[in-house]
């Protein structure tokens, strides 16, 4: 049986093997709920990178720009974090190059892993069926905020795991933590988050919409995925 | 308000100030228990260690040892780090020096804090009077398992959030998931913990009857605190 374990923060990843599996990057609020909106809303790829300098140089080359720290946009910069961005315009076609406080970082760290996938609540089926398909052991990685746990990836990774229990072994603590909590807050989720510090610290930058859309389940059949520095979205019809 | 803050574990301590806060060292399987049950059955005070060498010392000069690597007692000591050992013999009045994989060490790295004590569900109810009475903000630190996190120091740092949630801010999202997941899990708790895998590792060790003593609540109204690099008992009368 394939194995799934939970890394709750990047920095406890140095006690995790990433060879031979499939990671997951989690950023509920909000880098990969716009990863995945952005992809399923006609731009061509992503390229995530560490630094604002990085980004801005891309933006030379044609790119179009997303950067956040602290949950605000930097001067300079075509967007901000926000996943509704995708919608509101049409961007078809574009290359966005995008630099976030903590879901990069995640995805550069994972970067020894047989692949690299991103899940949030907005693909959350399409990633639970991408990762049944595949043979590979699973660890699911949040980002959470700055080193620190966070409540909302934590519930995201509670999800998968819940969804894949039966196929799979739940390899560590974490996982057996986060599946009870998301079984407990299945059907009140925000009032569970409610509770934390992110979501507080969005909804203190007016940021309510964005929140609302990045906890409804399911909005797109797409699994962004890592390839040599670029995420592109497959289109993941689960049978 | 005070300030109730919960470590998963020690790997995470660098993103938590210690001053001024009073720290609660959580070691349920076993090394807090173990303390709590030594200092409650006669044990005059407990000088925790990094090293086998440095208990191997203390024995030469006349202190009881308990030591433990992996789960087991190494050669050469007196104890290995079963809380029940000081139910079974009496050692009253002596001075025990003590090394354990995840404890001892989750204690010394919180050295920089205003207090340090001792955490399990053996002295749980006196640990909570105990915080309830003073003013400073309180860090719940989890010892883990060789700095992972644990099911079993988590579902106890839920249960002091849980219950100092009315008089506290739990004022990181560690604590908002550990009290959920304490809620859950108040009446089944073993059931629950059977998913983990330091109780599987401790079962496999056959160790049920120290699983089921480190899950008894509150068997002891005292409260090791640690100064000068020494334990000792504080018997706590809550009003």
């Amino acid at each position: 049986m394939k194995q799934l374990e939970v890394c709750l923060t990047p920095d406890l990843l140095q006690h995790y093997s990433l060879e031979g599996k499939v990671v997951v990057v989690i950023d509920v609020f909000r880098a990969t709920t716009t990863m995945v909106s952005a992809l399923a809303n006609g731009i061509s790829r992503i390229t995530p990178v560490a630094t604002l300098k990085e980004c801005s140089a891309l933006k030379e080359k044609g790119y179009l720009t997303a950067a956040e720290r602290n949950g605000k946009k930097p001067g300079g910069f075509d967007l901000g974090n926000s996943p509704l961005n995708y919608l509101k315009h049409d961007y078809s076609g574009q290359q966005l190059a995008m630099t976030t406080s903590n879901g990069t970082l995640a995805i550069t760290k994972s970067i020894a892993a047989h692949e690299i996938i991103i899940g949030a609540f907005i693909n959350m089926s399409a990633v639970v069926a991408y990762l049944r398909a595949q043979s590979q052991d699973i660890l699911l990685l949040c980002a959470g905020w700055k080193g620190r746990i966070n409540t909302e990836d934590s519930l995201f990774a509670g999800a998968v795991a819940h969804l894949l229990a039966n196929e799979t072994e739940l390899a560590n603590d974490s996982a057996v933590a986060v599946q009870s909590l998301y079984q407990t807050h299945e059907t009140n989720m925000e009032e569970f988050l409610k509770e934390g510090l992110h979501f507080n610290r969005l909804q203190r930058l007016g940021l309510d919409e964005d929140i609302e859309f990045c906890l409804k389940k399911d909005e797109y059949n797409l699994v962004p995925t890592y390839k040599n520095g670029v995420l592109i979205g497959v289109v993941y019809h689960p049978q």
